[in-house]
């Protein structure tokens, strides 16, 4: 199957030959304008191609693009897969302002099972002689149908009087209850909301209840990201004021409203259509969505407030969906391992795998899962923000410009690197630098301590006030005018903040009495797994040293999850079982935490530690 | 039991001897000033008493009232009462104008149970060695108690957190739902609301949920009365427009909520305290009150729209009770037999009997029900506006000045009359006016099928270009200026209402297969029914003629019908099992419902039906 490299953010996608450009980049969530309905007339879907394999270049292109076909522009809605394809929908931007975080995920395949279904009803009118309320005639037709009705929402007895003016009737039964009644038949309107809310960005995705189909997805960035980047600097807003949590709320409810609205927009649906919503979010976020204070979360021993499923009309948040339609979100496992993580081990299959398996959703606070379906153990490491760019000197998000790999040649330094975009470097992002410091420490730029070596004279190795660096790039090839270096410091923040994960994974392994070499699988979950290099990983021992075809990046399974519950309802009491199941460890109390930490900041993991003497 | 008469309303009330005034006033929802909590102090109660049975004036009275004693007055806190009396609360009209319409009726009485309670928790704080969510906490303490709790209300997870600063919390739980949390102990808060919404009048009551005692009740007018007095008319009003409906269940909902924020701010009863609302009224005012268009109900086949039980968030309706509160309604039986009549049922335990009872609840629209334990049937009869004082010349509803009782002397034509505060008359309200064609035909005056005889030459008896008139009252003696008088047409007004009332349980008893004589009881529900003579009632046929004794008066049986369901789940269970066996008689295709009607309008109901054929 060929894999699509989306530019400028490096996104990745394996999908069918066969496909067209326009679909493959639909799967990943890029919905270019397509106002032709993909027939090659409106070349709305114009895309730059850097690598090529795909099919020849249809008449329509040749019509509508003449000579940039030679520049490597091609119609996506025409161009057909191959193979491995390079394409840079750079330049439709402005159409994709919204769309450049990475929402996409692994999700299993699971049959439509919402629990909530349309049925169309020819309806008989009351006559004198037989003189029925509206009600009692649509329950003794959805009886005689089968159905077991409990009750009418207030919503679908005040549409009803003006729904039997027409010649049948759509009722929408949710459970045992009716819920919604319109006029005609509407049974082909009926939709699903899946809610990822994340610290940095929200995704959402609409997806039809009666297929089961994704039908669009999007994401856009967390605006309560103005009162902090992470989540303690918004507990602390809150913390400042009664009226603060209800305004990060209402914050986030309208950021979602207008990501709905606009998706549903795009693909023709009518919000009042969507039934059901789910939503997963971390502990915090989702405490502050539903308007519940998450301060105990910053003091310690930092409890949740709630890690109860939770089950709200979704109107009474304020989502703009149908007045009647119900929200859920899966059980929170602990204060600092959220539904997200639930999601993630839902749509990740660990609990019912046979074989051991670590799962890690990494991010400035990271979740980390170790188990089988006998077993699941879960903790939450505080890596903080060095991934994602911050605090390291040049650090930058994964966006145009970051230096992405890097590669370093034992021989001379030699620096070879790429760049999101293939511009100009700008910085570096987080795979880089965990490609650069791995690196550095295979062609021995800096020991097994971290520390950058002073035994040889290669320019690129230069000391400063503040210490060592390591350059990566000289100021002549970059965009910024000065040379990007790796420091001294951002050694160090890179240790500490594999260190914290190392050890996480490390405290469940001796809580389950395993040893790296039993696990069987290493899963990495999360938009910025999906870039990481698993090789330079393992060398600075983020991740537990496995053959790498046994390292499987899965994306946002957080929102995959949502989407599962979503879909089906057996996917929500897996989902409240998962959450039951899992044993929360916190490693901050492990008596060997102290000395696992410390040996995790030496590069490579060192083996000093034998797992055996745990057991 | 001192019987306790109420000016000007005539309301009466029977309570204990020994009873303060003030006590027995509150009794019957008047609620007179007392800012010195009932010592004599402020004198605000001050009330002039029109017949007196009560202890003699205290030291604190003749301080206060001076030689106001001798002109009738006293302090209503400080007088007891030994027998009869007779209160005027004219002069505190300015404090009790919304106090007017009598609100109060027969209740048996049930235990508390209400589905609701409060429980006490004193809470571990969770520590590092053991963190657990706030929310698991407090379920594991309820689990301990004894509890099945299957979820916690948003409102709940919300006040979580700052609950726990207290040294102790308070947990709310409906059913297996804790609903509220709040700090410290509250759980002597405890309250629900019931409220009776009918056409004319509103009434709340509130109820302290763990006693089941009724605190206090009070009533308004129905604002929606200016959209209309009738329901015909406020429905054209919601053909009129599309945001109509809206606007009329705003009015009702405002209406509501200075009711009762009126009442509790007078009590001492914080409004978020109230846990549990019922609402019964007729069909129409509960679609209105849902916002559930009842445009239906003037179009043949008049169907309702919903009869079923209705349960829904009171917060999401506009009540300003606790955001978790639920709202409950009985059913309804039919179009124009509503939850009220359930209500009346109810309350009245006719459903119970193993004597056969008939039930009536007169108004513009009569409810009348039929039955006993075995069978029930209704119906519902247009019996017009003429018992409420209009369509009648002289006609007035039951407040100052009215007419209420009639005696004429068969011997001369002598007229004695009182009025409702035995003040000057302005005109004749519907006791009256059924007292005043009684008598007129039991001397004479009219003939059996309602014609004014010409055959006296009485002066009170009088022809007139539009027909013959009887003078009640001459103008000397009414605060008008001018003669009071019955006219043909009044009579003939009068006979319509009644024979309407007289068809429908006429009809219900065929279908039962009884006999006037077969009646072991007639139940007369509504504010209207307290006042009438049953004697009167019984000459025009209005009533059934069987003896005095067996005919009792209950007064708003649909407020407490209101009240049972609110303090005890049962009784809800009662009321849909009331709805589900009530058989809805449509009396209009009833073979023989014109040959009843036509016989029906003599006065007295003539003989010539004999109910053994109906058999």
């Amino acid at each position: 199957m060929p894999i699509v490299t989306i530019l400028p953010d490096g996104l990745r996608i394996q999908v069918d030959t066969e496909l067209t450009l326009l679909e493959a980049l639909r799967r990943a969530s890029i919905q270019l304008p397509a106002i032709c309905g993909g027939r090659g007339i409106c070349g709305k879907c114009r895309v730059r191609i850097v690598k090529d394999s795909l099919t020849a270049p249809t008449e329509a292109e040749k019509k509508h693009l003449d000579r940039m076909i030679d520049s490597g522009f091609r119609l996506a809605c025409q161009a057909k897969l191959i193979g491995d394809t390079i394409v840079d929908v750079m330049q439709n931007r402005a159409s994709l302002v919204k769309q450049r975080l990475s929402i996409i995920g692994y999700e299993p395949s699971v049959e439509a099972k919402p629990g909530i279904m349309k049925v169309y009803l020819k309806i008989d009118k009351p006559t004198l002689e037989n003189v029925k309320p509206y009600e009692s005639i649509v329950r003794e037709a959805l009886t005689k149908l089968g159905f077991n009705i409990s009750s009418f929402s207030l919503e679908a007895l005040r549409k009803l009087p003006k729904a039997l003016k027409y010649m049948g009737i759509t009722v929408t039964i949710d459970g045992e209850e009716v819920i919604d009644i319109d006029g005609g038949d509407t049974r082909s309107s009926l939709y699903g909301l899946a809610i990822d809310l994340g610290s940095t960005k929200i995704a959402a995705f609409i997806v039809d209840l009666s297929t089961g189909e994704t039908l669009y997805g999007d994401g856009i960035v967390n605006p309560q990201i103005a009162y902090g980047e992470d989540i303690v600097s918004r507990i602390s807003y809150i913390l400042e004021s009664e009226e603060n949590l209800e305004k990060l709320r209402i914050i986030v409810v309208d950021a979602i409203n207008d990501l709905v609205s606009s998706i549903c927009r795009m693909i023709g649906v009518d919000q009042n259509s969507i039934y059901k919503v789910t939503l997963v979010g971390n502990t915090a976020m989702h405490h502050i969505f539903y308007g519940i204070d998450p301060t105990s979360l910053v003091y310690s021993p930092y409890p949740a407030v709630s890690v109860h499923p939770i089950k709200a009309k979704a109107s009474t948040l304020g989502l703009n969906v149908n007045k009647s339609a119900y929200i859920y979100s899966p059980p929170n496992i602990a204060g600092f391992v959220g539904a997200d993580a639930v999601a993630d081990i839902l749509a990740s299959r660990i609990y019912e795998s046979d074989e051991l398996t670590l799962l890690l959703d990494i991010g400035t606070n990271t979740e980390i899962v170790l188990g089988d379906r006998n077993l699941l153990l879960c903790c939450s490491a505080a890596s903080g923000p060095a991934f994602e760019g911050m605090e390291i000197r040049y650090g930058m998000k994964a966006v145009e410009g970051a230096i992405e790999r890097v590669k370093i040649s034992s021989n001379g330094l030699n620096v070879e690197y790429t760049t999101i975009g293939s511009v100009k470097p700008r910085g570096i992002c987080g795979s880089g630098i965990i490609d650069a410091v791995a690196e550095m420490y295979r062609v021995g730029v800096i020991d097994s301590r971290g520390a950058i070596t002073d035994r040889t004279s290669n320019p690129r190795i230069r000391s400063t006030a503040t210490g060592r660096e390591f350059i990566l790039a000289w100021s002549e090839e970059t965009a910024i005018g000065e040379d990007i270096v790796i420091s001294q410091r951002d050694v160090r923040e890179v240790q500490k903040a594999k260190a914290a994960i190392e050890t996480g994974w490390l405290i469940l392994l001796k809580h389950y009495g395993a040893r790296v070499e039993d696990l069987s699988k290493v899963l990495v979950a999360g938009a910025f797994g999906t870039y990481i290099n698993p090789e330079s990983a393992k060398i600075i021992g983020l991740i537990p040293d496995i053959p790498s075809d046994r390292v499987v990046f899965l994306g946002n399974t957080a929102g995959s999850g949502a989407r599962l519950i979503l879909k089906n309802n057996d996917e929500m009491n897996k989902a409240i079982d998962i959450a039951r199941r899992v044993k929360y460890v916190e490693i901050a109390v492990d008596p060997d935490f102290h000395r696992i930490y410390l040996s995790s900041l030496g590069i490579p993991y060192m083996e000093l530690i034998g797992f055996k003497s745990f057991k």
